[in-house]
């Protein structure tokens, strides 16, 4: 595949990523980060006989100098006697990426900075602001309930010097069906109030609560900033079908004309539908971060089902990498392969040409993401 | 692929499309024409940047005249300078259709005459009555609420005489989990009052109320005629999860024995919802309109998943082509590729022989509808 | 393919079927068994123009000792000659199933002894028991609402002496979206007592009270045995979209710790929402049963789609095959080949080894099963 060549060596925006871990891991961590899963399999069955299993020894093991396939034993051996930091430098840079758009409110053990993972990876870094992360904050910094919608609203202007873009990941806390319009003031207060006396209380506590949800996401949308919104898979905190992006409609249908774009992350197994949204709502766009590495050696078919209906101007690269390296290399490795694949077929139908081809590649690789989040043309381009 | 050359021949009949614009268009009309969007892309993009933009000028390009992948601005430039008439009767008459059935209750500024359609497309002509149309017609002609109801089931019984078949919007309007029977004259008083003294008022208006539907819908299912059944994507106006044809099983378990089909239309991205219910529901038929031009190169991905549960007696063809006889044209062209592909690939497979392969796509592609709707052989066949 | 002959002859445990029907079928009883239709299709149409048609005669017929693709009327008239318990015979011995789990909750005239299915196909029997028909034979013995939950909690207790699993159709019934919680005591006595007093009065009835169904499932999720779950697709009586596994979430979530495994049946159209819950809650296992005989040649489509996010050690065989022997047998042969192909294209695209090809081919044709069962090793396996 010539075209696969081409991509191989196409600089990528990695607009959805989370920093490593770079403490060593013993083989249960890793399998458990290796998975979306909390807990570990039954006796008798392992996280590595999975798509990201097979990925990890195919085409993480050839970057840490070993053959591919190389036994699940042997890599992690390889792993350990490399060091975490330095296979995670050997994973990440790698990747290919020269801009990182990193969501920075996810907390874990051992997770490294933003900045340290754009060195690993040879990459600038951007930071993506979570907005419940936000809400909480303020929760936990002692506002009353009368304050705290208007303390929401200033907190998240206020990111938007240091942010490119805002997440939310409302899929998790209160399903997709956010309102059309704003709360009121006053909804905003009463549900505050509820919020604060109960779950809150006592210190930073998880925001579940819709309306306050719903006040965060429409503050954003007044922004103007790119709003990132999780949809379709996650681990088991969410509610798979409550994940479904179709369920933003009456939002999108009301969005504010000062509202940027809307970036739906993920979506499997909804991409169809999140494509379809992508292409009935111009300022939609999306990505297939998580999924492409999870699914391994079937990304191709994801990657061409998306481009079925999804506008070639919507579709952005995103690995969704987090806490082990080998997610973000997979993420790339894997969108590299899978988008080559489907260009190919494309050309082999005669369906485009081939200068079409590389030029939906470089969107779909970086320069989409640059318009859509106003990235400036990465360093030594012309 | 020989059987590609024995469909490429195929007389079909297109099961459900709309006349189209015989003006001028420049490029951002044409532009908007091509995408179920109802506003452009933000700047830096094109809505020719999607499988539609590609199929366009991979197969619409030569019927005008042009090498395959002509440049958008050179595919638009011959098209101005045929004409749109002309460029109309070249895009239409290629198709190969015998019969078309038109939904004439859809107007847009400029779409020409469904019988100009058929000239153009050397094709007969049926009417398919959209009943949201003539309930809003009941309600602009001045009729109280007692006597909607009545009047309602006394215009469609009338459309029965010109009509083939009816077709309901209720996806757009309701969502499609209808109730299983029909609503009592009392209730449908009460819903004609409501609706006729708030959107109603003042004459023509929308039809969102959803016991009216449902009278309108149950009304139809009593005439015996097939009813059309818009499911799945389409324009913004539509929440794409109320319209997912899955949530008709109670309408469907419940049908009285004189109705006739049911068809559903578009169908994706719930195709295979689709499919089972055409699999369970012996009076359920359905097609692939509008998905199939909008998925290009895809189509036959789309038609392979159709045909896992569909039996093959209830898949009918039709294209959705409104306004630009360029979608009508590709409904056509893809459709008869993505069936000979999906079939030649069977064959390779040796799952069936070279005459049932025959046989499935004459049904598909013209069998079928002509049991659906009753339709006469086409002129001049055996 | 060379790993499609070494699958040809894999052990399989067929984790999912029924008995069948060994009393002769003339053709429309025939055609009627082989689909999901309570109905025959209108004048013009045959069953058999279907996927499943199409593999009855490419598989089934030699089988029987005719040539691949015979003509219906030819394989029926086979059929005939042989004897419909010869024919059995056949085509149960031939799918190379060592272990059968026999669902024996579902009744339908003519049915044969799940020892009659065991013998015809030379594998052990197992017993899967259907929670729903042991609440209706306890409420058709006589008991009172006051003792209905407990005779419920103790009858499915004595079932786990005889039966290696249990199996709830809660999709037909109330559809899966089950609590999370078992339901209070005093809350199934109301429930109990709202049932017998209507549906249930004057004998065995039809269990569709929501709260009873719940009751039943969590007394088996506390027992600790496999509980398979429909989901997906099915007869008229289900409503597809409540069938969705998705909707499982909050029980999953939930699982008491003496809960055992989860096993999704069927899962199309949703299987990769099906992989998705194996894949985040490792209690969760899954099958394909009844979707890879009714989508023939299509099947190895569906199983690809499955092994993107499922855990290759959470996916089992099974046929669900009932009242037609055929259907065992497609189950079988489907599978096999589905599986081979899926396998081969993989190792085509250097995804993995040989080695680990034939392991995932053992584990989900018969290891998995035999794990989440604790079912013996075959006899004479080393």
């Amino acid at each position: 595949m010539p075209l696969a060549d081409d991509l191989a060596g196409l600089p990528l925006v990695d607009q959805h990523c989370h920093p490593v871990v770079l403490d060593p891991l013993d083989r249960p961590a890793f399998e458990l980060l290796l998975t979306e899963a909390h807990e570990r399999g039954p006796e008798g069955t392992s996280e590595l006989d999975s798509q990201a299993g097979l990925a990890v020894r195919r085409w993480c093991a050839p970057a840490l100098g070993l053959p591919p396939h190389a036994a699940a034993e042997e890599y992690l051996a390889r792993r350990a006697a490399l060091g975490p930091d330095e296979a995670a430098r050997r994973l990440l840079g790698a990747c290919g990426a020269v801009d990182l758009l990193v969501d920075t409110g996810l907390s874990h053990p051992g997770l490294c900075s933003p900045g340290r993972l754009g060195e690993h990876a040879g990459a600038r870094v951007h930071e993506i602001t979570r907005i419940e992360a936000v809400v909480e904050e303020i929760a936990a910094s002692g506002v009353d309930a009368s304050g705290l919608g208007a303390a929401v609203a200033d907190a998240l202007a206020a990111r938007t010097a240091g942010s490119v873009g805002f997440k939310t990941i409302a899929a998790y806390r209160t399903g997709l069906d956010l309102p059309a319009s704003p709360p009121a003031a006053a909804e905003v207060r009463r549900a505050a109030d509820r919020w604060l006396h109960t779950g809150a209380a006592g210190g930073r506590s998880r925001l579940d609560e819709p309306v306050l949800i719903a006040h965060a996401v429409h503050a954003c949308l007044r922004l103007g900033l790119p709003l990132q919104v999780h949809t379709g898979f996650g681990d088991p905190d969410l509610d798979l079908h409550r994940a479904d992006p179709s369920l933003l409609v009456p939002l999108l249908r009301a969005l504010p004309p000062e509202a940027g774009p809307v970036v739906l992350l993920h979506c499997y197994p909804y991409h169809r539908q999140a494509a379809y949204l992508a292409h009935a709502f111009p300022r939609v766009a999306l990505d297939l971060g998580l999924a492409i590495n999870h699914v391994g050696v079937r990304a191709a078919a994801v990657v061409a089902e998306t481009l079925e209906l999804a506008p070639f101007g919507s579709v952005l690269h995103a690995t969704d990498g987090f806490a082990l390296p080998e997610l973000h290399h997979l993420g790339s490795v894997l969108f590299r392969r899978a988008l080559a694949r489907v260009l190919e077929s494309w050309l082999a139908d005669d369906a485009l040409t081939a200068d079409d081809a590389l030029r939906y590649a470089g969107m779909i690789g970086a320069g989409n993401a640059r318009r859509v989040y106003g990235l400036p043309a990465e360093a030594g381009s012309p």
